[in-house]
C-alpha cells in the first residue's frame, strides 16, 4: 500500500479548490456514509495519525431501528437522528463534508462528489442499502419504503392524511381503502411496523376519529415464506405470530405482492386487498457510487470483500456494513445486514487500518452474534440470546433498554426515554402532525433526492 | 339571526355528500382556522348546544411565539405543534376537518373547501396573517418568512445547508455570503431571531465548524423606523438594542431593504450586504378566503368588524384574531395582532354567540393588555407589565415561564422545558439536522401549498 509508515511526502486529500480541505501530510482516509459502520470506524480513527474525511448526503446519523416509531407518531424525528458535527466535536483529525459521492475513479485514487473531487489514500465504502422493489415499478411508484428518516416522515404524513380523508368522505369503499394498511415483509421492520400500527388503531383511533369505527382499519402483514422473523428462532417466530394475531393483524404467510395501483393490492395467489397505504419492507439492495468493477458485486448488490473487508481487485478500497459481503464457506451469503455486524466491521477496520499503517500483522474479521431482539408492541417482544430464547415482558424491557442505550447522544436518549415513559402510562402517540403534505409517487422521487 | 333559541328544524351543516358530517339539529358554527383565536373559541363552545366544525389546512395548532427556536435548532418541530384531534378528544359537539377553505358564499351560507361544500349558520373567520413582502417580488422569491412551522424548518434547513457549503468552498467571498444573515424587521420575531442566531454563532459555530472562524458570520437586523420593539416601552427598546450589540448583532435602524437577488441585499440608503440568508419578519397581511366584500377590508388586509366582532355587512359572519379589526376612536388601527388579543377575542366571541342564541344582551369586546415580553437570549429579556418595565434575568425567567405554560399539551410543555434546561447548562442546540433539503424560490412555493 501506498502509505506504509513514514512514507508520506505531501498533502494528498485535496485536489484543486473544488472542496476546501486543510493541507495535511497524513494519509487520507475517506469514508463514505455515516451509518453504524462508518461512525464506528470514525470512533476508532479519531485523534490518530490519519486525516479522516467523512462524506454523507445527510448532516446526521440516523438510528434506523426506531424509524417505525417516527412513522407511527410515537417519536419526533429529531430524537433519533444525531448531527455528525456534534459527534466529531473535538476530533482533531476528522472532517465532515455534506456531499453526495457520485463516482469512484480508482485509477487516480479520486472520488467525484456533487461538490467537487477529492483524493483518497484509503477509501471506505459504508453506504448501506436502499429499498429493493425487485423491479416492480407499479409497487415502487405507489408504496413507501422505510429506510431513512424521510421515508418515516412520509409514512407518517401519508397515514395521517389518509385517516383525515377517511373522516371527510362518505363513500364507504373509499373510506375502507384509506384506512387499510398493507405491510410487505415479515422481518423485524415489518413486524414492528405492523405492531405499532395495531397499537395506534387500538389506543388512538377511537379517541381521535370518532367519525368511524376503528374496526374498519385493517392491517395486513404479507410475508413470502412460511414464517415471520425467519432469521430468529422458531419460538420467536411463533410468539411474534401470536402477538400480532392478538393485536388483530392479519398475517398472510407464503404470499407476496404481484401488483399495486395505489388503491388495490394484488397478491401472487390472486387475492385483492383495498388499501391506499402500502409499506414495503420486503427487501434491500446495496447502494454505492459507480466505479466499482461489476465482477465484484454479488447478490443483493453487495460488494465482495476479502476476510479483511478489502474490496476484491483493489488495494486501498474497503467496504463495511450492509454493503460488504465476506463470502466464505461459513458465510455463503455474507454476514447478516444488521447494526451489530456493521458496528463490529467498522471497529475491526479501524484497528486493521492502524495496523496496516504500522506494517503490523492483521487478522481476518470475525463476527460475534450477540443475539436478536424484536418487539411487536408494549410488553410484547421476542429475544434470542444464544441458548436463551424468550418472549414477553422481560424481552420487551430488554429491547427497550438496549435500544435506548444505543441511540447517539445523551439528549436523544433522554427524549426517547421520556416519550416511551409517557406513552407507557398514557398509551399516547403525541407527534401525530402532518408537517409536510406528502403524496406518494411524484413527491417520493423529489424528497429522496 | 336565523337560529334564535328553539327555532331549529333540521340538520343544516351538511350539503350533499361532499364532506361527510353527522346529521345534527343544532345550529352549525363553522370556524376557519385553529390558531390562538380559533382554539379559544372552540374551548368556549365545547359541549354546548351547538354543532362546531373546525376547518384548518393543517392538522395541528402551532405555537407561533417559538417558531424562531425551531428555526435555530433549539427545539424540535413536534414540540411546538399540537394535533387538533387530541385537543378536541371527548368534545361531543366539535368536529375537525382537514381542508382548505377557498370561498365563502354568504348568500347561501355556504363555504367551498378543497374537499367540498359545507353549510354554516354562523361562520367565524380566524384565518390569521401571512408574511407581507409589500409587493417586492425579488425579496419574496429569495428570502424566507417565519409565520408557520414549515417556514421555521425551511429556515433551519437553509441555514445549515449554507453553513455546510461554507465549509466546502474555498472562495472567501462565497463563504462570506453563505455565513451572513440579514433579518428584516425589528419587532419581537426579528429581535428574537437575531438573538438566537447570535447565540448559535457564539456557542455552536466554533465547535461545529472549526473550518472557519465564527467571526466571519455577520448578523444584521434591519428596522425601518428609529427603534426596535416599537410597540413596547422606550426602556425595552433601548435595552434590546444594548443586548443585541453585546451579542455583536449589527442593528441598522431607519433603514429598509429595497432589493435582493439571493446573494446581495440592497438597502434604501444604498448600502449593499452580501448574504445568502435573508429572513423577513417585516410585515404581515391578513389572509382569508374570497367572498368577503372588499369594502369591509381595511389596512393590512384585515376585516372590519363591529364592536361584537361581527363582520360589517353580514349578519352571521364574525372575525377574530389577527384578521379582525375593530376600528374605533380608541383603536384607529384595530387591536394589536398578538396572541393575547386573539385569545381574548376567541373567548369573548364564544360567550357572545351563546348569549345571542339565548337572545340575551351582549356587550362590546374590550381588550385587556396584560403586558409584553420579548427575549434576546439567555438571561436577556425585556418586560413591560403595566407600570413595571424591567429587563434582564428576571424578565427572561418570566418570559420562559409564561411561554412554557402557554404551550398546548402536557408532553410538549415537558419537552420544551427539558430542552431549555439542557440548553441552559450546556448551551447546546441539538436539533441541527437537515431533514429536507430545502432550497428557496422554487421549493418555497411548493412547500407552502
Amino acid at each position: 500500500m501506498k502509505h506504509a509508515k513514514n512514507n508520506i511526502e505531501e498533502s494528498t486529500c485535496k485536489i484543486a479548490d473544488e472542496i476546501c480541505l486543510p493541507d495535511s501530510t497524513l494519509p487520507c482516509v475517506v469514508i463514505i456514509g455515516g451509518g453504524f459502520a462508518g461512525l464506528a470506524l470514525v470512533e476508532k480513527l479519531k485523534n490518530k495519525e490519519l486525516q479522516v474525511i467523512l462524506f454523507d448526503k445527510n448532516n446526521f446519523h440516523q438510528f434506523q431501528p426506531l424509524l417505525y416509531q417516527v412513522a407511527t407518531s410515537a417519536l419526533q424525528p429529531d430524537s433519533i437522528v444525531f448531527p455528525f458535527r456534534k459527534q466529531i466535536n473535538g476530533y482533531k483529525n476528522v472532517l465532515f463534508r455534506l456531499a453526495e459521492v457520485e463516482e469512484i475513479q480508482s485509477s487516480s485514487n479520486t472520488i467525484i462528489t456533487n461538490k467537487g473531487k477529492v483524493h483518497y489514500d484509503y477509501l471506505i465504502l459504508a453506504t448501506g442499502t436502499t429499498t429493493n422493489f425487485f423491479g416492480m415499478d407499479n409497487v415502487e411508484s405507489h408504496s413507501l419504503g422505510m429506510k431513512d428518516i424521510r421515508d418515516s416522515l412520509n409514512i407518517r404524513h401519508l397515514m395521517l392524511q389518509n385517516l383525515e380523508q377517511a373522516a371527510i368522505t362518505c363513500d364507504e369503499k373509499e373510506r375502507d381503502a384509506l384506512t387499510n394498511f398493507v405491510i410487505v415483509g415479515g422481518g423485524p421492520a415489518g413486524v414492528e411496523m405492523a405492531g405499532a400500527l395495531a397499537e395506534f388503531r387500538k389506543y388512538i383511533l377511537p379517541k381521535d376519529y370518532p367519525e368511524y369505527p376503528s374496526s374498519i382499519m385493517n392491517i395486513y402483514l404479507i410475508e413470502a415464506i412460511d414464517e415471520l422473523l425467519s432469521t430468529m428462532s422458531d419460538k420467536a417466530s411463533s410468539m411474534t405470530l401470536k402477538y400480532l394475531k392478538d393485536l388483530d393483524v392479519q398475517v398472510l404467510v407464503n404470499e407476496s405482492v404481484s401488483d399495486y395501483d395505489g388503491t388495490q393490492v394484488t397478491t401472487k395467489s390472486g387475492k385483492t386487498i383495498l388499501a391506499k397505504n402500502l409499506i414495503w419492507t420486503a427487501g434491500v439492495k446495496g447502494q454505492f457510487p459507480k466505479g466499482i468493477d461489476e465482477k465484484h458485486v454479488v447478490r443483493g448488490n453487495r460488494i465482495k470483500t476479502d476476510a479483511n473487508l478489502k474490496v476484491e481487485g483493489y488495494e486501498n478500497i474497503f467496504a463495511i456494513g450492509d454493503i460488504a459481503a465476506i463470502i466464505t464457506e461459513q458465510t455463503p451469503k455474507g454476514h447478516p445486514q444488521v447494526a451489530q455486524a456493521a458496528i463490529q466491521q467498522g471497529k475491526y477496520l479501524g484497528d486493521t487500518l492502524l495496523k496496516l499503517m504500522k506494517d503490523e500483522p492483521i487478522k481476518p474479521f470475525e463476527y460475534k452474534d450477540k443475539g436478536s431482539l424484536a418487539t411487536v408492541g408494549k410488553r410484547k417482544a421476542v429475544a434470542d440470546l444464544g441458548k436463551f430464547k424468550f418472549a414477553g415482558y422481560f424481552a420487551w424491557l430488554l429491547w427497550s433498554i438496549v435500544h435506548l442505550m444505543s441511540i447517539s447522544g445523551f439528549r436523544n436518549r433522554l427524549m426517547v426515554g421520556f416519550n416511551w415513559t409517557v406513552s407507557y402510562f398514557s398509551y399516547e402517540k403525541s407527534n401525530r402532525v402532518i408537517i409536510r403534505n406528502f403524496k406518494p409517487k411524484a413527491s417520493v422521487k423529489n424528497t429522496k433526492k
